[in-house]
């Protein structure tokens, strides 16, 4: 290969992950891990006083130094990958130890198996920890914005107040959640020693307590075993952790939004850092598009859909078909587009400029409406029967006069015994909706004081 | 409407439930269950002193006997599901109490919380009863032929034996721990009492602390409140819901399809009962299709992709959007055809007629081959260097020759120091390759016993 | 059934069709049709000799006055749906004409070939004049607005003006391109007759030429057959046709998408018309949410993703499994709600409030900027070397000082040479940005044209 | 990058293409691509007089030598793909011709036109001839086994006999379909050079007919111009060539999954030819299994739902969003497993043995019971008033009795007097089932005929 731009995946010629991960996350990676499983058996079957001690060692070293090129160089002879990675184990050991390789196991007890360990691994060792950081990154914005009053959106049109700290700590709070799912999920993953079609055929001809053994081996790698097997784990726990990392991608996905519409022209309430020479636009030298936010939703709308994939994959015929086997190669690439999209996510997050001044100027906008809720609770607190319908004419009376709802309010001679009744702190909030925030702050604080002692931030 | 032939979804002219399930899933029940939590605000409201107890007792009484034929004619007016529902109690209570009506709430405080406490009541109520009767009829099924031989497929190939019952407690072992799933994603199922965009704007002008507010509300009902909530309840908690469904309706659909293919012609395992004058075709007299499993198949590739519209409704713009409102109330659809394909499955499971001659005599096929993997298993044991590649060679002379396997492997004289090493319940299983059914049976029971107590069947 | 709101699809009780395609969509349509295909059949054989022709008219008489509800009486005792309604029709007629009701036929040749007649008949009786309604409405809007100045937005940001109709007329050409791809696709739905297994094995006992029988037939009844058969028709004529709803439904979402951010509180330059006693929300009187396109979207997002159940069902084992037959009467309901999307964004499209002002405040927000892009062509085509990178470091200093773009330009001694060698019209865009509309307007024409043209609208 | 292993992406490291197609695949071929479209872009500027032709032939020379690596080099500067191009190509011009690179152009202008360019040119020079190979070795298949009867199956159950040329000639017809449905949306694929947001704000200040320059270039590149633009191309047209290639990717799917089952181990009616060292199985020796039709199987749901993807991206906020850009970036992914399935399938399809005695074998089995239909069927045109009912429960009774159904009929003296009318023709069809294969041959012959004639093959 010349070139990575003579690759076809955008994973590997412009999306690649760019730290340590990405050693885990190639193909290099999932012969590696096969070995380790190789080696695990072997180590299984001495134990077990099934081959000898000096032939398990052998196996064990030879697992550690076989290189993926061997394996499909052999594999071009074979046309089957793990009779090739056995052939290969066998090529580097004495003529005592060669027929213990893989004994008594089936292609998908190793493949299954270091697979599970492997999206383990990657899930605790790299997407777990980057999860963590955006959350961190997260919880530092929300406190810091904890009281910054913002104008609350439904629909696309102005609410009742928010604080933007708020509006941050429903992110805390998903994603927090989230982080828990895919934690949960990832160490649910199992692994498998139970034969050709998982009844242990082959090797309760000589282990009484086969599962015993299977259990002990899959331990040795840190894995717990599948509850039952056919010639595969049962697909369910691989489905679930897939379910786990798309269903947290949506979160990302939706927070992606929010900012891309932040920034709107017309909202401006947010801006994405641009560096000293980047260009927005190759026509438009003034574009400062949120270009970090919408790539983190495409990759998105790319990866979400795969989800298709996993589910049709929990079918496979009786004690197995391979239906599978070539959509399941695909997995590290969705697991690497996400962990791409957290990290793209967490830079950009950190790097985002609050302009909390266009926040008050867009609160302005509709201020003098803001005031229709708490009027109307108040009116009906106090006894209007029917005060929403009030309230809802006079709105519409404001946009035709142009005069301020509460201006209007206060000159009904109806309500007037009304708004008498009303508290200091009530009348308060009529007179200055932008402090109609409710329990904005205090949720904030409390969502992020939450999640930070839960995940140990 | 004049019968049920004129409406246009399956689910309500052909797949209908037809027990009292259908009354939940039913657009009424929507309705009802709105007004159960309009009806429990009210309680709260008088539980914290600001609204008057008779004025509560009246809204909870006028809950009780709106229809929804009434709301949705309000609704032609307002345009507005909720404020129709609100106006129809108002219409039904004192003037005194027509302010606490839906008082300080907005209507996703009342649709969410109440879709979460109707699906928490079906699944609680049908769900998991119907999925618990379709498990324990498999472990019914399981245990009835846990000793009886048959082939095991891997790649539609014969593979080595297994038994029928061991093949059945694959599915015991799923669906045992997709009911589990189920039930708890179903318990997690969250509601909300925080107004217009989650911060309490309106209820903290009464109440001091709205989360205490809110949580004794939503838990009268029997639910926990949401961790966070903007105009929304977090939308993962539907999310895992609906996954854990689509992903039981998976198992499920595998099981369909392992049954139809049993039953091909040449196969002839098992057979669906049939009744007197049921037909099979329409112009093939003879014809016994494998229909119901057909169905059953075919309502999951209806349903299944619909988890892609579950997750394009995880992302609700800032505060939220609307853009969900009309695909979740395809949700009751999804439960719909998932418990009517449960139903079914249970019912054409049962009857399921189990051909164990056609089982024998399928083995019969390839029982000289399948002594291949104990053979090169027990001769790579007692020492043979390249025993996978022997025995490999050995199958392809036998196809030519049209001997079988063991007789060529007695008669070569370079084996017959390995073969002599043989213990004698080696030499049986090479013998009987009938007998090679490894643990299956002792599995199969294992995983019955398993679920059985642990689903308490 | 007491009411609609005993139903559990929303297509049945809340977004049922309001005209006479109600009755073409209902389950009752479908066995209308299929008893038009049996008659057609029953002629058929007439004119080959093969029924007399009194049994044939017999048949066809029968044909019309068989009701939905014998059918599915009789089908619980068939489990057979077309064997019972041939049953329905053999016994409404003598027991000379008896044997020729479906003679021949499998029930695929019926069922298939009825709803393929069906679905033309709903495409052309109602889709295509609806979605023409809706590009009528379109080009009147483009037409109306063809010179109303607005911002033209890429990434949500700010680019440079065009006009609301050009806008408009992008819809215009999308959609104008999408009904003659569903016109066509539906023009494409075939019929067969070709027996169990599609090689007329039964037909060829009578008929030397079974391809004319069947070509005939199926003319007879409008359509034409399918290029090949086994027991069903091949897959992809309906599969062509789902995509071409599918991907209308995809153009209307982006409109709809278009114009609730348009509505969006800060950007204003639309909005939907309000009934006199609408309600926008239940707790904010003052609320005029976009709802109606807020719904179409999510309409969208609950029908696109059926179409990989219609990708599934392209598979079918052999000569056919059953595995779509459950799934293929959802169709009817995806119409359904294409069509009441359609029905709706038309209503509302031509009920859409055009706020020019607003357009025109939005455009002075960034106006001076505006003059980025044509004064770094104008600066580049006029001999400047590197006018982008010159431009875009003008408007950041813009920025930081205050001053507009232009300003800066033109104090700016080192490009004054360039200046001077601009011409009037090419100066007069640098000074009225909200000139720079480029063809906006006679594009908005021509497109509007040729589709008004084209479709004969 | 060391080796192909290091990367993540299948398509990367294992299904690469093995020919030139992979080159046109590459991220190499997008840049020559955006290349040749701005070379077309001088060259038009130079035809219009607005650069001068000395400029336009530097540049064009430039983009010929410019090499991926640079451009992405400079784009870490630029932060922005087609600047960065633009900037590469100017470093290589004069001072002179340095404005007009890039000149009125927005950077989808180039993007968009090179990706139709590409995948018409990839359809066109790799695709079509790779799926007329296909073709080609269908209906030689098709045609040799023409006669060779085969039993026809529905659900998985014997219906009446065909050939297995007849049953191939299904996917003759269906592919030769889908290439004419590719091949002509290819061609549909199309170009713009329309500027910032699809106005020709830019271009108009020097051209008076833009859509002519427009046309005029695009052609020059050999494609057609977009029928309206703003940012970007509309985007049906890509949509329709995707689903054009995913329903052909589910043709090939379901001609894998019947030659899958076909290869049963109680069917074997056709085996994949294995090489001489092949391993089938790492534990079981003796396995031979229909990996390569599972491979392709299995590439098709990894694939298929993408097209879920493809249709989000139909959606683009007003003149365009950038969410579809790192999602757009997979399209070459897609269209390498596609091809690289059809190779795939050509060459197992080619090397397929048909196994004619396991297909009169399996006949046998239902042989007495095909006799239902023909008997039926005759009965019923001989005058019998239920003949349908009687030979159900024939075929109840021959399954009871064990007796054959003709024999059974023969001796019933009721329909003795239907029986005298048969014809020797009709009665030999009872009597020879096997003859039963109505227009199977011919059919299948015509279906070749048409096709191979129509390709051109």
């Amino acid at each position: 290969m010349d070139s990575r731009f003579d690759n076809i995946s955008p994973i590997d010629y412009r999306y690649s992950p760019d730290g340590p991960e990405k050693e885990l996350l190639s193909e290099k990676a999932r012969i590696v891990y096969q070995l380790k499983v190789e080696a695990a058996l072997a180590a299984g079957l001495a134990r077990y006083n099934i081959c000898p001690p000096q032939a398990a060692e052998e196996i064990i070293k030879a697992c550690r130094k076989i290189s993926p090129d061997e394996v499909y160089k052999e594999e071009e002879k074979t046309k089957h990958d793990i009779r090739a990675l056995a052939n290969c184990i066998r090529r580097n050991v004495s003529d005592k130890a060669k027929p213990f390789v893989h004994f008594t196991a089936t292609s998908e007890d190793i493949k299954l198996t270091s697979e599970s360990l492997r999206y383990k691994d990657i899930t605790q060792q790299f997407i777990i920890p980057q999860l963590k950081e955006l959350e961190k990154s997260l919880i530092e914005k929300a406190l810091l914005y904890k009281g910054t009053v913002q104008t609350g959106r439904t629909h696309g049109q102005h609410g009742v107040p928010i604080t933007f700290g708020f509006a941050l700590s429903e992110y805390v709070s998903r994603l927090g959640a989230r982080i828990e799912k895919i934690a949960g999920s990832a160490s649910e993953l199992r692994g498998q020693m139970s034969g050709a079609v998982g009844a242990y055929n082959a090797s309760s001809l000589f282990i009484k307590d086969t599962e015993k053994f299977e259990s002990e081996l899959v331990e040795s790698l840190g894995l717990k075993r599948s509850q039952h097997s056919t010639q595969i784990i049962e697909p369910e726990y691989l489905t679930d952790f897939m379910h786990s990392i798309i269903s947290c991608f949506g979160v990302i996905a939706n927070l992606a939004d929010d900012i891309r519409h932040l920034q709107r022209t017309e909202i401006a309430e947010v801006a994405e850092r641009f560096e000293a020479g980047q260009v927005g636009s190759s026509t438009m030298p003034h574009k400062r598009n949120p270009w970090h936010f919408e790539n983190i939703k495409s990759l998105y709308k790319e990866i979400m859909p795969r989800m298709i994939t996993i589910y049709l994959d929990q079918t496979s015929e009786h004690q197995r078909d391979l239906t599978n086997s070539a959509s399941a190669r695909w997995i590290p690439e969705i697991l690497s587009v996400f962990m791409f999209a957290v990290k793209r996510m967490t830079k950009h997050l950190t790097n985002l400029m609050v302009v909390d001044k266009n926040m008050l100027r867009n609160l302005e906008l509709s201020k003098e409406m803001v005031v229709a809720e708490p009027l109307y609770i108040l009116l009906a607190y106090h006894g209007h029967p029917d005060a929403h319908e009030y309230v809802r004419k006079m709105t519409l009376k404001s946009q035709k006069t142009g005069r301020n709802l509460r201006e209007l309010a206060m000159d009904d001679k109806d309500i007037k015994r009304y708004l008498e009744r009303f508290s200091g702190a009530q009348m308060d909030v009529i007179r200055h909706p932008e402090r109609y925030t409710g329990r904005s702050e205090n949720k904030c604080m409390q969502t992020c004081r939450y999640w930070k002692k839960r995940l140990e931030l």
